[in-house]
């Protein structure tokens, strides 16, 4: 699939309808100015936590001197804010939460008409034989079948979408954070529909599988290249693909699940690390964008 | 499989265990004196939003005359409050963020000690065939490949696991919707992994298929007795079920999918119909507890 400079609308229905309301962001063609607020959009930032969306936000507009807008979600679903030409949304937990954010971003993105924008995922994660710590910047996603597809299910048929990341924007992450010295390395990212038997997690309410089975596991997809596991991936690596847009994924992990299931970090040591994929991506905007 | 009274932990790692910390809920037994403060639950709602949640909490409280927590919950993953012996906890959005709070709930309910607790989920919807504010008491979950299984994926192999509700606790809802005099049916609730192309929506990024295909999908669903569309249900009614809890879905419908995509019901009405479960599940609530 070729990349895209505008957000070209792949739905006839939408094309033809006189309004649009974003209704997990709270607001419409007709209630906002979106050409005028979104247009300059070159970055869209996103991670799980609406907290830390925010705080990222926050500190990107103070190291750079800009403005930070208010949440400009006027839903409870999501957190939005506009810093520049940079905009942070969270997604939640899990690909059902994060395709309505992206599908919602990307008629954001139509509407505005803006152009070459990037889409980065900046998250948490479960290291897998790296240590705590290890910023991973996803080569691909694996689903939790073990392929590389994402799978819908639409009109009880079920459709396989191919994952893709963008391999330069993927070099120039690594480029930067040798300059910054932040640890990273490139793998496969697992993406799980659940954090605990999902995952393999022997600290769930429920666990039928044994201890023994958990590292063969482990192992296994260690062998086929997987360096962490989080839960949104491979909508986010396909979404992205599907309409056009350059995007990549940079998880901070903050255990080594070959050692243990529990994050058990001082709590000192946990700010800073998930500070890293903060730390890499804006050093890698300011430099695109020459903040 | 049996309605159990207690909540037995189904993993013997974590029974041997010495602590546990609930990551999604930031505190564990350790940082919380966890019998003291949930060991009297019988109820446990919930829901996507965390705002109304939170508001839902406060109104329980003020009605009943009794004393609201604050949010109880040291992460922002979720909001928890606690209103007597009813605990309110929001889920977001999908079955990956259902899952981490139903199993968080569960280690919560057994480190407390709790008794005889009931789930019930209070949520909004897409009413397939039915009036917009019909309240759906959910009789089965339908999945997103019209079968009535949850489906995990552990190692990566394909794990089934059954759904069901409590037939008494549906009963005895219809009963006080009666008294009420809140519209109610029942049917099967189809729970899709996104928002749009999921659920043959016209008004997303992407659309490949026909206006047609999505009627006739709505009518096939109909005819197999679903009666709204929402994103939870499998998860919820086989989590419940498997760890012997007697749990409810009552969901609130905001659109009918037959006439259309986009909520469009005036303000007034969208928060007189997002109270509905409120009303309905509180009112239950109360005659149970004598409150």
């Amino acid at each position: 699939m070729p990349v895209y400079p505008e957000f070209i609308l792949r739905n006839k229905y939408l094309e033809s309808e006189g309004d649009d309301f974003l209704y997990h962001f709270g607001f419409g063609i007709k209630t906002m100015d979106i050409p005028k607020i979104f247009g300059d959009t070159k970055f869209v930032c996103t991670g799980g936590s609406p907290t830390r969306l925010g705080l990222y936000a926050k500190w990107f507009a103070a190291a750079c001197n800009i403005e930070c807008s208010e949440n400009l979600s006027k839903s409870d679903r999501f957190v939005m804010y506009k810093t520049g030409s940079v905009v942070w949304i969270n997604h939640g937990m899990g690909t059902p939460s994060l395709s309505i954010m992206l599908i919602e971003t990307l008629k954001l993105m139509h509407h505005a008409k803006a152009k070459d924008v990037k889409f980065i995922r900046l998250g948490t994660s479960g290291g897998v034989g790296v240590e705590p710590g290890t910023v991973v910047i996803t080569t691909n996603a694996m689903n939790a079948e073990l392929g590389d597809k994402y799978i819908q299910w639409i009109a009880g048929e079920r459709i396989e979408r191919e994952t893709h990341l963008d391999e330069e924007l993927r070099n120039d992450l690594i480029d930067v954070a040798k300059e910054k010295n932040i640890p990273v390395q490139t793998g496969l990212t697992l993406c799980c529909d659940d954090f605990y038997e999902g995952q393999m997690r022997l600290d769930g309410f429920f666990c039928d599988y044994k201890s023994e089975m958990k590292f063969d596991f482990l192992k296994k997809i260690y062998e086929k290249g997987v360096r962490n596991i989080e839960m949104e991936s491979t909508c986010f690596a396909s979404m992205t693909y599907r309409a056009g847009v350059k995007a990549a994924i940079v998880c901070v992990t903050l255990l080594n699940r070959m050692k243990g299931d529990q994050v058990q970090i001082p709590h000192d040591q946990y700010v800073e690390f998930e500070e890293r994929p903060f730390r890499l991506v804006t050093a890698l905007i300011r430099k695109q964008l020459g903040l």
